[in-house]
């Protein structure tokens, strides 16, 4: 604990950039190496879940995300429920230069409303290829959507907000109340952000099958300036870890997942992220880097078109392969690029180990 | 506590760019937080004092920070009551591009004696647009001045320096003694900037209503370089509050209020001074950015003209939008330089709070 | 120890650039210090090795290198051994500017295999000149090639890769019993890199000679990025030289050396890796600064090749002397890249040391 | 106390840039501040010294420093006793712009002989202007020319190196005996660098008037990188504060002055130096940007034409002024360049001090 001064103290949070894995004194073949990663019903071939972002995951690029043995989630209340075809409009926020422009422009574009039908419709065409599909609503349009989503059949109801708790105190409409909300669906959902050991336990005990640990993003957000608020990745994944481990054993073997959202730009954070206690890792601007990315080549979150109050920005991003390149390689960049799932790999053999939950355990430094 | 050396300990300070506020398990609706700022007789829409600088606050942009909820201070002894009409010389000092030929220039227009009939005049403007009236001078003027000011009608007299102690020992003159100053004035006062909880402490016993937390600015001031000086503002901010808190019981009941004042150049800082215990905050920089402001895109204190000793910048910043906009918004920028009220209605409500006073117990974090 | 969240701990790790040495009450004259390294039945002026890297080491600097009073190690799965003549090829790789395409063609250029009959004809080429041959491989290619290598006559042979266990498991081919394997051998080994306490130690029980500290490389790599481990150099060195001492008193006697090798880009990072423990300290990037340097301006690690996962950069320098300049001066620069050996000297002598095993001992500060 | 790693632990250590100074409670009238700086039978108005460095220090510039009330000291083995007449070879030198070519001019330069005939006759010139003189050698060379300094009639004797002992040990010939010879000298003597309380503390049992606290620069200074070796100065001179005090007491009363000789180079860091314990400050780089400094705009060590090994950088600074306006003002710039004096008056009336000794004392914090 710091004393910042004589009537406040803090504790001290780590960023991924803070922190570094050490190798030990074992060595394993990255043959060895087991990346799956089960949660429900499903099994992935490696713990690594698209962001629902409108520069990330289109159906097309969910459906790609799903054939590479990961899962892709679709952003239920962006673009592509609000427009019939939005290609031409993400091909005109990517011919906006100007940062201040696009997001004007942005602010204007999704003003549009979200179509419901289109829910279902998009949903289906991603389960139309035999990918499991998964879709996002934030916590301020879950109630008003929902019924559609479980409707269109997704194998995963995500809701994901920068802050979602489980106590969510309204003045106009009665709150979500999440336990009753969850209990109700027949899907698994996986909800987040949450930043806090509290705050994570509260979202277990609603039921969830996941919980997302972050505030929303990384390289695209800006709410440390804007609104001051902040979630170290390091500390709060450990934190949530630590939720994990006593809801385990308050709710008699419930095992909630721990998925990191936020500040994962390189390979080597995903790294991190398992290495702090996460289960599987959610990433978005990696994915932007892909060819086939609906962005092509800019990145933005929710927040980059806040009506009032923007606290994102695009940001611009060079390709570096497709998405098959970038998650299972092979990787040409020596930058942590490329290659995401072969990183990991080599980062468990290099220090010794074979399964994601004993890598919760490795040795970090501060350093 | 660090050991320097064998011959020296210092505590460490925090600035507010060191912390960051955590959300919590709970979040609000927006519509439930309250921003209300009540001292003294008056209330204001939100916890925002202009700072008396003439890069910001004229007596045009004063009635326009009163007209949105907030409170404007005017510096009585900068240009507005050195010249009957300063607008040809702020246009002056706006088109000298290079740094050093401005501050000597400056130097010599600062160099014209204040008009005491000046301030009377500048108050009346203001209090005639039917906003609260507030004046500043510095320690060194307010003797000279005081007796001006107070028959001006001033609603708030803001006594403002670098550093302002209640015991100020001085050679040549009697040095004002504050406690008897501000006992015989009719208005209530707002005085700093101090530093420390000793110095925070001596400043509320002299009857003082509000104490400005700081030394004297953020973005424009190059004290630390200049002097060695310099308040890291989180600390800063707490260590006041528990003066405050201290006085509280001390005096039994009378409460000052803490108004950091400096290094608040985003929205996050505001949400920031707030969490580490003040009631308000002073802001000068963000101001600077308004189409309407004085300074026309540049910004600059008392310490730029200093006539041996100058102590701070003439710095240049882009136009952002109206005092309105960046007041209250809507924003079109993700950098926490617009819509600073609404950043701080969405701190407040994504951390769970709908009380500025209960926020100052928000949880924060080193990192 | 911090702790990084409710479920983690982390100790801090210091790297070279966090610490410096501090002067004592004594000086000592220059001409003073003892700068002979003695290892196995090999005795050398200084304690630096030259990396086994192909922008650093050919056959003719080896030989110079041994000839100035050190020791160079030959890479023995890079070029030289893959081409009968490299020349072409490093003159290619040099005259590609563009990063990106570098890396692509050096996977090219380094798929070809490597030809036994060139390994005992490159070490015969060191051996021809008089001065001490070493040659690496990395455990990959170890089982594979030692034969060759044994056959070839080397003086010293190093195992040398990013983690090298004591203990490597592995799922299709038996692995390499270290242990057993130098046992066999009649060459004093050098084998690394490690970077804790637990990990020296199991391979100073291998029976090797030296132990190489660190992670393969500072300048050219970013396996931080990649794979998120990283290996601060000064704590590294420290807890090996621990290791060393507990060992000896294990083994009733036996010395193993410790030898920094990664992150020494200037002089005085040489003091400091002493300073920290080491007995001797591998170098690269400053012999990429030779005119001589078969990298012709850029430096390469094996990382940056790798076929499917690049874990480094081919990097950039400026040419700023010979060989013996850099290791022996004069200087004609102030910036720690020539006269190595003098540097080591003077900041001996300025600390008050004459003899390498003492300076083991110089006070660091932190800061 | 921190672990680097198991077999090294190091202290925290800090330079002026970490700390800062804090207002107190207490403010005073500027007028009030008391200056002056009394060592051995002198008085100067200001307690700052001019380095003996050939891009600061001529006759001429000595005998200015002198003229405003401060203590200028020649360098008695630079250019100024090398050469008859150096004015052409400063011009020179400032006439190269490429850094290698002007390290390799001055490595020529400066290998001139010292003429013992010139040593006399410089100190004779600013003798004669009526000012207290004062001339420096390094250790190696004081014993060759201490004789000849002293015959010129000295006021101060300055004994200045990177790193001075009380106890060097040298191979050839005998070392000084810095005791024996300070003993035996007529005039005050100033010695170091030192960086420790234990080497403080022998070069004060010598009998030096002064120890010089520090490694002998900032700003030029390389030695960092070169050697591994460096001093963070608030950290040095609270130690050898501490050293200061002790001896005062072990000595019966003998007041030792401690002098910061590095790391100036601003006003504020002066404030700093003075807090951290020091009687006066040695300013190099802040009197090389005066309009008659020799250096023409560029400034360097002794370190920076070293023959074999040169550990310090030419730099360029802008020439802000006279060396008038660089000491006593007034300023024109914000940036703690000018007005040396004012600044320090102000730091020490703004946090409510009026002597250096009690100034000593003043709060300070890390960050």
């Amino acid at each position: 604990m710091f004393e910042i001064g004589r009537s406040k103290r803090a504790q001290q949070a780590f960023a991924f950039d803070d922190i570094a894995i050490v190798p030990s004194r074992r060595t394993r073949g990255e043959e060895q190496v087991n990346l799956t990663w089960r949660i429900d019903a499903f099994t992935f071939d490696f713990p690594l879940i698209a962001a629902p972002m409108d520069s990330v995951m289109s159906p097309a690029t969910a459906i790609e995300m799903g054939r590479l043995g990961g899962l892709g989630v679709l952003n239920l209340e962006g673009l592509w429920t609000r427009y019939e075809n939005p290609e031409p409009l993400l091909e005109e926020i990517a011919a906006i230069e100007d940062p201040g422009a696009a997001t004007r422009r942005m602010q204007e574009i999704y003003a549009e409303p979200i179509k419901e039908e289109l829910i279902g419709q998009r949903v289906a065409e991603v389960r139309s290829a035999g990918v499991p599909a998964a879709g996002a609503l934030s916590p301020q349009n879950t109630q008003a959507y929902a019924g559609a989503v479980v409707a269109s059949g997704v194998d995963f109801f995500v809701i994901r907000g920068t802050t979602v708790s489980a106590e969510h105190v309204a003045g106009k409409a009665e709150p979500l109340n999440l336990k009753q909300f969850i209990y109700a669906l027949d899907v698994p959902v996986i909800v987040g952000g949450c930043a806090t050991y509290q705050a994570a336990l509260h979202l277990m005990r609603t039921g969830a099958a996941g919980v997302l640990v972050g505030f929303g993003g990384g390289a695209a957000h800006t709410t440390r300036d804007v609104l001051g608020v902040a979630v170290p990745m390091a500390s709060a994944v450990s934190d949530v870890a630590a939720a994990r481990r006593d809801y385990l054993d308050e709710s008699g073997g419930r095992y909630v997942h721990v998925i990191a959202d936020g500040s994962v730009g390189r390979s080597g954070d995903i790294a991190k992220a398992i290495a702090c206690g996460a289960d599987a890792v959610m990433v978005g601007s990696p994915l932007a880097k892909a060819s086939e990315a609906p962005g092509r080549g800019y990145h933005w979150g929710p927040e980059a078109w806040h009506a009032r109050l923007p606290r994102g920005e695009r940001v611009a991003f060079d390709v570096v392969g497709t998405l098959e390149q970038i998650l299972r390689g092979p990787s040409a960049v020596p930058d942590g690029t490329m290659n995401l799932v072969g990183a990991l790999r080599k980062a468990m053999a290099t220090t010794g180990y074979t399964e994601v939950k004993e890598f919760q355990r490795v040795e970090v430094i501060v350093g």
